[in-house]
């Protein structure tokens, strides 16, 4: 078993500054920071929120040990006092956030934490990277199972994860988003996510020819033969000796359900050939599983080229999200409470328009068509406003002129109370509930907001009271 | 502290096929694999080898569980007499490999593991995940401390890395290739890695002020003030801010070694304009640092713009190796014994002549020019081969007219003993000295290879006798 502390796995600034705030007496200050993105990973049109189950279990076992301690001390810039303080270090405030599985957009807060100045601050790495990382992959493997038009896809990639967690917390990420199971057997003992595998080509190279080598694979299991056929010539040797072996050893036992594997060359063309052989020796119902190098985008054209393949196997593409490998969450203080407990809003003010941040302890609404069950718009609210099923005007935040009346809508508020005075209140679903709501989620986008290329931009609004905040704050800000 | 058996991060193919070895009575047949790469990250001229000392803890920490085995039961495909071995598994082969910080090129070794076929599959998955992820990010780190031709680079990536290890051992491969320190503190305790940091945009905010922030910071922290400038206005307020600190707080008391840090905007233009504001204040001493969305070729571009920066904060675009995010490290089966202990080589061919190995148990030779101590070429030979300091024909593989006759060299073998029988026999090095090794072996390669766009080709040549059984190999499966 491998241990670290993952208290410790915070940038090393959090750390002077919440020393910084024991020092000016601000640590215990009531402070509220937002976790939101500003740009979809692929160009797509929304992203799947996922992560909260490990800041979760983070938050609950926040600690600094001994040894930590000694270190920090080691450095020689952390007070006594703030040491100490480290010593009984645990969360007291609250965490607001949208479950695992939603859909969400950019600008909205994703997770909001309320607490004191100092934890609120050490908290910070750690839930960005949980929420950026698992968001990630759980965004591109719902663009490859879409992609994919209820073909099954797997997560095939933990070879080419960036580390052991990005090999096992991303297969579970995967499976959120839509995969229906993954190779990494660690994510299946700790996780439950169906693990599932058979052959590389060494098993191939192992035996003296490759017929030996599927024979005797299909006598060991003759309910799970999926057969790589691709060591020596996929058409000209691979798929004749699959289909001997299945006729030789499995159809005598009336097994059906075997499959082969195709992992190089063109798949598309080898997946018809290949079908053909299968179909003309009667094997209608073998499988066909193709992997190597595949995407969204090459899957898309696998199906609408008519390429025979029932499964995807996807690795790197996926297990890194290769071309978009970055969910770019930011953790924004966008309140802090003074001396008389009001909560004053904050604002981060740039050059850049788009990284100005949205102030205040807000909530999140989501509008739905009552008739359609399709998501209308977004709203984010001031957190003591009332939000009704009545009609409401929602607008633009960049285009104010720019107004939309909702009516005969649902409305549901999408952050969820996680902790409570550090005690964590949530009850943290299972993971395949986690992955029927965000299927089910999805299904309530349009397909404007779907489509992988140029997707309509979801509305994302302020309420009237908090894009008036933002603006007095803006003004402010410019003196 | 969190606790996961990295035994159990295998593929499940990786079982399934070392219970067939089992079942088939080969897996204690002797076997060798190698693990190599094809193609270079961004198009470099060369990779940086690293994750040797993750593989190394692996293997000496490799067991299953009592829980493990249990949890494989239940999947009701392996045998009882399988479960047992699992039982009391260990590694009990050889294991060579190049030293972490080497410079490594396509289709040579970086690592050979010799082992009872079983043992050999099954820690498939986790050596190539090592290996893969660090080299990655060792490579891509060099990449970027290169372009910043002396500047100190520092990483900052952890929020944005995927996932925990991503972060934190991505932070120790990023120290390999040549980065200064990092932002993670985690990695700081266990890999002894510097980190550091200051402040984020809150500290800034927490303050009624920007003033009272920076002047709280100075006064907290006289020794390690670099103060963020671009919370409300970097050359409005913020520079003039840090100014006004510095003069108060620090130069009183003697202190000089201060800096600003510039996050947002043209870091050029700013980085120029807020150099004069320093200068004009009599602040020559005071460093700039620059962050946000840095990578080597957006730091090529300022150094060559003249911009006034002292450091290189890097974040996502380095932990992630965002440009180039997969490293594509294989393990291929070379040879197996057969029953009498002849070392018999195998070759995986393949419809794509890039993907066909290179077959045998070979050792790896680099030769270094003895005047100017330049490395020359890689040479593959098979492992009885003898390799001296007299001249030597080389030849391209694939043009094997294209010979060069090397002359006055020396030569080094690559490959180190790692693993003999079971048992580490290497003197893991710490981890500066891998640093320096490294930056002294980049410093062998000529600078056309070193160029960051269509670099030269580096020799990576086979000896005559290896070349001569890849083609028979290569004849015999033909037919």
């Amino acid at each position: 078993m491998d241990e670290r502390n993952l208290t410790m796995l915070c940038d090393f600034y959090e750390l002077t500054m919440a020393n910084g705030y024991f020092k000016t007496g601000q640590h215990e200050k009531m402070s509220y920071f937002d976790v939101f993105f500003r740009s979809m990973p692929d160009g797509g049109g929304f992203a799947i929120a996922a992560g909260l189950e490990q800041v979760a279990e983070y938050i609950k076992n926040l600690h600094f040990s001994e040894n930590d301690i000694e270190f920090l001390r080691g450095k020689g810039i952390f007070g006594e006092d703030f040491l100490e303080y480290l010593k009984n270090f645990k969360f007291t405030g609250d965490i607001y956030a949208v479950p695992e599985g939603t859909p969400v957009f950019p600008h909205e807060p994703i997770l909001t934490v309320k607490a004191p100045a100092a934890q609120a601050q050490l908290i910070e790495t750690y839930i960005l990277l949980a929420i950026n990382h698992q968001s990630l992959i759980a965004t591109k493997a719902n663009r490859i199972v879409r992609a994919a038009q209820g073909r099954v896809v797997l997560e095939f990639g933990s070879r080419r994860a960036q580390g052991a967690d990005g090999a096992v917390i991303g297969a579970r990420a995967a499976y959120i988003g839509g995969c229906a199971g993954t190779a990494c057997t660690l994510t299946d003992e700790l996780y439950g996510v169906p693990a599932s595998g058979t052959m590389a080509h060494s098993w191939v190279q192992m035996f003296d020819n490759e017929y030996e080598a599927f024979k005797a694979y299909c006598e060991i299991y003759p309910n799970n033969a999926t057969l790589l056929v691709d060591t020596y010539s996929t058409l000209k040797s691979g798929v004749p000796n699959a289909i001997r072996a299945f006729k030789e050893v499995l159809l005598p036992k009336g097994i059906t359900n075997f499959a082969i594997r195709l992992d190089s060359g063109d798949i598309s063309y080898l997946s018809k050939k290949a079908r053909k052989m299968l179909d003309d020796a009667g094997l209608e119902s073998c499988k066909i599983v193709a992997s190597n190098s595949l995407d969204e985008n090459l899957i898309r054209d696998l199906v609408m080229q008519g390429a025979k393949i029932d499964s995807f196997g996807v690795g790197e593409r996926l297990i890194t999200s290769k071309s978009s490998p970055v969910f770019g969450g930011v953790y924004k203080l966008v309140a802090a409470e003074n001396e008389d407990g009001e909560i004053i809003p904050k604002i981060k003010v740039s050059e850049n328009p788009a990284k100005t941040t949205n102030p205040h302890f807000k909530k999140l609404y989501r509008y739905y068509d009552k008739e359609s069950g399709k998501a209308l718009a977004d709203e984010m609210v001031v957190w003591d406003e009332e939000v009704t099923e009545s009609d409401r005007v929602i607008f633009d935040p960049s285009a104010t002129w720019k107004t939309k009346t909702l009516t005969n809508f649902t409305v549901r508020e999408l952050q969820a109370p996680i902790f409570k005075n550090g005690e964590c209140v949530y009850e943290l679903p299972q993971l395949n509930e986690i992955r029927d709501y965000c299927a089910e989620q999805v299904e309530t986008l349009w397909e404007e907001v779907k489509r992988f290329e140029n997707p309509h931009t979801y509305y994302v609004d302020l309420s009237e009271k908090l894009w008036k905040i933002k603006n007095d704050l803006l003004k402010e800000a410019k003196k």
